[in-house]
């Protein structure tokens, strides 16, 4: 789909609209959640609150100024939609974002704070897609697909160049997944450049979208989606990513709902750190042992979005 | 009231518990609050979420195991009590935290989950503090005071050596003022190391306990506090807070609730970053224009506390 190449190429092009976001040893805790040494990557910190500014600034740079005149429009769980109304507002276009009925009202209000139209529809994404792209037909907006598309893949991929420049010593890599763009990239660069990195995703038991992909040995499409975390839930991805994800990406395992709550609620009593539910993935994964590490393995996660959810 | 020494001192000592926190470039945001290069450190992703953690880690850590077998209680605006509930954590002995009226309904909860018992009592500290002082003499606890201590001061001061570590160019350092605790810390150890740096506390217009000392040139009292601010009210700070802050700090300037308000929204849209509302002073003083830099300053701040103030 991409190579490293790509990757390097979208981490020049996106650094003076984006952050290097800090990385934080996680110690100190009154209940730690893994013996290993476990590193924290605050991209709820970057711009926009997620890792996808990276993504959609990449798409922006990558595109031509006339094919983005009439505006640009997505579909979104909602962090992916806020980075693309600050590409649009960037780039001096205005931004249309459709997002699902599931997206929080915290996100929805930061949408329009960065000045985005916003289209509440569809109970699962890829409902709320289609909306999104016939939208774009009518209007003659640029489409900025959250995941499928090299140039956002790309993109999202430059968080694991941070991490490797960081954290060289990392030896298993955890991410959350929604359509599968953020593992993706991260997993070219990391297998690229440190081939003995493990690789474990992590979904929603109510949307396993890659896992599906994984069991069935093709890519399929979800009969259903009952997940309420909306930046993690998707019908079904792409087959590229499929490809790339089953190339290299060593596992995903599933993890509930309630259990990314209670790991919000972990992030903000322990660290302070204001995650949405995907953002708190990883810590769950890691309380729930369905991962598991040696004491002298060190464990890098993302935290991917900022949110209130974990504030009681 | 205490020197570099004892701030080196305090340092090493609670150095297993507390953390280096992170300190990040105020990058890539839409719109800018200065001209001056501005680096934030995140005390408020420390233990407990503030600085406060350090101050309490370092008293504790200076008391004979004797002295606290009764517990530990205090009086706060919450962040303090949180670090004295931590403290108690730490050494095995109940907390008694009594905390102010104004005291936010998030630091509270946070408080019970760290195993404090919670008294709520008083519209402005002072008075809170008498309760909490009856109290230990009654039940023969140890008493923590919040800013008036060689080893909390000592403790607070701790932030100054990392931000110098990380930032050593730094040419101006913003710092939030409750009971002065921290900015007296911090002025020992910034103009120790560094006497060229310029020190700028902030107040709330409705709680300038300390400039209001620097303007009679003798400790005072404040006819009135009307900062709903907890963590930043105070009706009288102590003889050698004054006397430090006097001889150690440049200037302060006053800041309304408002703005801080209008700081904390800021920190949470461009940065993820959720504070509570002293920890947004440093940049409603920024953005009020009232503290003015050159372009080529870099300028340090602590976003001193967590909180869900920013977070529509």
């Amino acid at each position: 789909m991409i190579s490293i190449d790509c990757i390097r190429a979208a981490a020049g092009q996106i650094a003076p609209h984006v952050r290097k976001t800090p990385t934080i040893a996680v110690e100190a805790v009154s209940e730690p959640v893994t013996d290993a040494r476990l590193m924290l990557k605050l991209e709820c910190l970057q711009a926009t609150g997620s890792f996808k500014a990276r993504g959609a600034t990449n798409k922006l740079l990558s595109m031509p100024r006339e094919a983005i005149a009439n505006g640009i429009v997505t579909a979104s769980g909602g962090n992916h939609g806020l980075a693309v109304a600050r590409a649009a507002r960037i780039a001096g276009v205005p931004a249309h974002v459709f997002v699902t009925e599931s997206a929080t009202a915290e996100k929805r209000e930061k949408l329009k704070r960065w000045g985005a139209e916003v289209s509440v529809l569809g109970a699962i994404w890829n409902e709320t897609n289609e909306a999104a792209l016939a939208f774009a037909e009518e209007e003659g907006a640029a489409y900025f697909h959250p995941f499928a598309d090299p140039a956002v893949v790309a993109g999202q991929g430059t968080v694991a160049l941070e991490l490797l420049d960081t954290v060289p010593d990392v030896d298993t890599v955890l991410v959350a997944v929604g359509g599968g763009g953020l593992i993706a990239g991260m997993s070219v660069a990391l297998k690229a450049l440190k081939p003995s990195v493990r690789i474990v995703g992590i979904e929603p038991v109510g949307s396993p979208t890659l896992k599906a992909c994984l069991d069935a040995g093709r890519l399929v499409r979800l009969d259903s989606v009952t997940s309420r975390v909306a930046t993690m839930s998707c019908g079904m991805t792409d087959q590229k990513i499929y490809e790339t994800v089953r190339d290299h990406v060593d596992d995903i395992v599933l993890i509930d709902d309630e259990a990314m709550l209670e790991a919000a609620r972990w992030l903000w009593f322990e660290l302070g750190i204001a995650s949405d539910l995907s953002g708190a993935a990883a810590i769950a994964a890691l309380r729930s042992g369905r991962v598991t590490f040696g004491r002298d393995e060190t464990v890098g996660a993302l935290v991917c979005g900022a949110g209130p959810d974990g504030i009681a």
